[in-house]
């Protein structure tokens, strides 16, 4: 059990528990508004599938209506946020077997569907009359016998085989792999099958599959330099898996639709806003691509070939990314670089996922990245991070300034439970992102209404959360940062220059696609 | 225009504003979780009647549902809360003039919903299509052509005002002032039928009424005291106006159904939860109570009666509240006594509001309090407090430490726009309601359930925030930092013991039970 007092906040540290640990969680809180503070994390659990099981208490129905304090129309409040919303009965002063058993049944019911594919946020409305507290030596012993549940497996039929025999054997094939959803561990099944079939893997920072053979990094950068690619990298046949890429240039790519896409994809989300699937299968990597073990894909040329491209342009990268004065994209590939094997990076959504998925390239595999990528809100980072902390060990967070203020009061579980979690705050005091959006060019209310700086005052926020506190402003010092166990709460704050971030950006463009051209053009 | 980084106290903020103003406050936000972080604040409006018109942000029809990013369910997100959700056109590329003329109309129809009794949130959802930036120098410069409004007024038809006269005429009554809301300026109009009918008023902290001639202040301790009145104070007909009262044990007395209850109820809540009510008018005590200026009532020694009692209450509540060593009720006591005339005080829920019930008695009327009372949260205080400050003037609020930490981040506001608030947080170190109610009993998971102790380092977090900041200990202290006028953000800590409350408040019982009965025994 964790207590939180913020409930936006508390929500937010349940879903980084059912992130981590791909358990249902149990949220409960009192009635009224603390109900809604809940809203922005069930929207994300809804949006990454993850199953929070909400339990809001409530009024009963004979003061529903008639200004009752802290009455508000809950049973639905939760629209389409969540798979279903159950109303359990009020219970009675001496509960009867039948409400028992009832209550039991619904509840258990609600984390079974909860826990369907596709996973997602269930809501459970609880009225209670007076006295609310319950006599705590009558606790009753006998818990009613409930159904128990067969699991399925999911098997391809001869026909589908055959469909799937005709699309990828002896072709030349490339996976996209994109964000693992619903705690699935697809990683190690993708990284098999793709060196079964010679194929190399557009590895999305979020998919687990960076690190592994065939994992190619720079999906992004590369198609942020060019849009087509010459005839002799083009694959005959796409695989993808998970949910919609952090890369908006390679989905710009795939939506122009020069192979069949064939989609992986078990929550059912058919999130594909390049529109480029061709077929879907609702079932997981782990659960198809070994029942394909017989086939064999490309020569190893055809992975050579991409390996040979993703090398140059992850050099070029490496090469153009200043270090001496950090830049945003520098504070990433030290992140990257530096992280211990089996260590877990939150990463903050909105330019902090951008810059890991350009710059992160692990030696090994192991190390687990995650972040709130299914509604990509700024809110309750710090928390979800501190509930993935409860559950993992060796814990990063990646995070800019806003985000970080965003949800200040998350912090306080750190300080409350004594969680080991090492914040690297990326300090450009206001809103990067919009600086590489059209909204850049209206100069004369762009910093009131998109720069938005904060002037956080870190160490003052450091001791108020009995943090510990310090600021990089090297490489060197912010990758001992890293190296460090993470040992309670840290604020490693980088202060970086917001101005620089269009400029740098087209910088690095421009370089990677002059080395990608020379490449094209040899072959 | 304001711009809040945190959307949760960004709709508070909004909320104040709308509170103090009585105007519609417009909120604008992007898609995603960020309307999300709304839905607190949109269930106080509805619950308190403001009219907030939300204006959502979304992706167009053809990026639904398809994995696009920062896209969610929008159009009906809002549930209950909000009285319409309309759903405006994508703009297309060259607006047409009907395209134009839609819009405005429905958003126009949407602020007359909102302004509508019982006023309330309404909810726009904005879908909008790539280049997001607009050509800023070919702003339309023809409004299209606009319904205007035609406003009726209420007026009493005979039947209902020979109902009303054969009610309240030569009658013994008490008037019940209840919760403001909808930003009726009722307080005059009850001051001066109450004068007319020789009535007194049983006045409510938040009905404006307190500080006006025949508002007596001390209901709550008297009910809470006593729950029977002798018969000589019993009234023939209740009056009662506004919303839910903040004092259960009045509400607890109306629920006996002693006398008929005429209940002036224009924003149609009928929020009556001791179910007492026999005649409802749904039109405000402004509207209707100059209809009945022909009435005579009482004679004075009904009201003289009256007046002693609460005299004789107000007196033994003020001897028994210690100020030496400041206890939560004297607080109160020293906040009420000393604020300058024309200041607003907000109120958190929950603690404060009660303090404040018992122990807030001007002496001149023209102090406005407020407090967030629709759904009673403790959320979004802070954000609310500085919304009003930014359009009233000597501002303070009064919070415990709880509430004031849930919305730390609402603080930034008051440092962006230089706003003046003097903050007096009542510091006793947790959730000081708690103490008071059946669940003190649990003692073994008690402090970490319900005390849940945070131990806030404020100092440090005035440094965060710029604030002044300043420790008082005793009621002469507490007195001088009132009587300054609030310039920029003053965070002024009164810590006070949490184990009293429970002993304290039982003491001041006692003490006022011995005094009325004495003046029962005389009548």
């Amino acid at each position: 059990m964790y207590l939180d007092v913020d409930e936006r906040s508390a929500a937010f540290f349940g879903l980084g528990l059912a992130k981590a640990s791909s358990q249902p969680v149990l949220l409960v809180c009192t009635s009224g508004t603390a109900a809604a503070n809940y809203y922005p994390a069930i929207w994300e659990a809804n949006s990454s599938n993850l199953p929070l099981v909400v339990l809001t208490t409530d009024r009963p129905p004979e003061l529903q209506a008639i200004g009752t304090p802290q009455t508000l129309d809950q049973p639905k409040m939760y629209s389409s946020a969540v798979k279903v919303s159950y109303q359990l009965p009020a219970p009675s002063a001496a509960a009867t077997d039948q409400e028992l058993a009832y209550t039991t049944y619904v509840a258990r019911k609600a984390v079974s569907i909860a826990l369907a594919h596709p996973r997602g946020p269930v809501h459970l409305n609880l009225p209670l009359r007076k006295p609310l507290m319950p006599d705590l030596k009558q606790v009753p012993v006998t818990t009613p016998s409930q159904p128990t549940q067969i699991q399925l497996t999911a098997s391809l039929p001869a026909e589908a085989q055959a469909q799937l025999t005709n699309l990828f054997a002896g072709k030349k094939g490339l996976i996209v792999a994109g964000p693992v959803t619903d705690g699935q561990q697809n990683a190690a099944a993708i990284a098999a099958f793709a060196e079964q079939m010679n194929w190399p893997i557009l590895a999305d920072p979020l998919s687990g599959v960076r690190g592994f053979t065939n994992a190619l990094t720079t999906g992004d950068s590369l198609f942020k330099a060019v849009s087509q690619l010459p005839q002799t990298l083009q694959p005959e046949v796409i695989l993808r898996t998970g949910a919609t890429l952090v890369s908006a240039p390679l989905t710009n790519w795939l939506a122009q639709k020069s192979a069949p896409v064939v989609y992986l994809d078990a929550d059912r989300g058919w999130r594909d806003h390049s529109l480029s699937t061709t077929t879907v299968i609702a079932a997981s990597a782990e659960q198809i691509l070994p029942q394909l073990s017989e086939l064999t894909g490309a020569t190893l040329a055809w992975l050579a070939q991409w390996q040979r491209l993703d090398q140059t342009v992850a050099k070029t990268l490496r090469e153009n990314t200043q270090q001496a004065e950090l830049t945003e994209p520098a504070v990433a590939r030290v992140i990257g670089d530096n992280l211990p094997a089996e260590s877990t990076l939150f990463v903050s959504n909105s330019m902090p996922i951008r810059d890991i998925d350009e710059q992160f390239r692990p030696q090994i595999s192991g190390i687990k990245v995650l972040c709130n990528r299914g509604a990509d809100g700024i809110d309750g980072v710090n928390s979800t991070a501190l509930g993935v902390s409860a559950h993992s060990r060796a814990n990063y967070l990646y995070i800019g300034d806003l985000a970080f203020f965003h949800d200040l009061t998350g912090l306080m579980m750190a300080r409350q439970y004594a969680l080991n979690l090492t914040i690297i705050v990326q300090n450009n005091n206001g809103g990067g992102i919009f600086s590489i959006l059209p909204q850049y060019q209206e100069k004369t209310q762009f910093e009131k209404v998109f720069g938005t700086p904060l002037d956080l005052n870190l160490p003052a926020l450091a001791q108020f959360y009995a943090a510990k506190y310090v600021q990089v402003t090297d490489a060197k010092q912010l990758a001992a940062e890293i190296q460090r166990q993470p040992q309670g709460l840290t604020i490693v704050e980088v202060p970086v220059k917001r101005a620089i971030v269009p400029d740098e950006q087209n910088r690095l463009k421009a370089q990677v696609a002059k080395q990608v051209e020379k490449i094209f053009d040899e072959n």
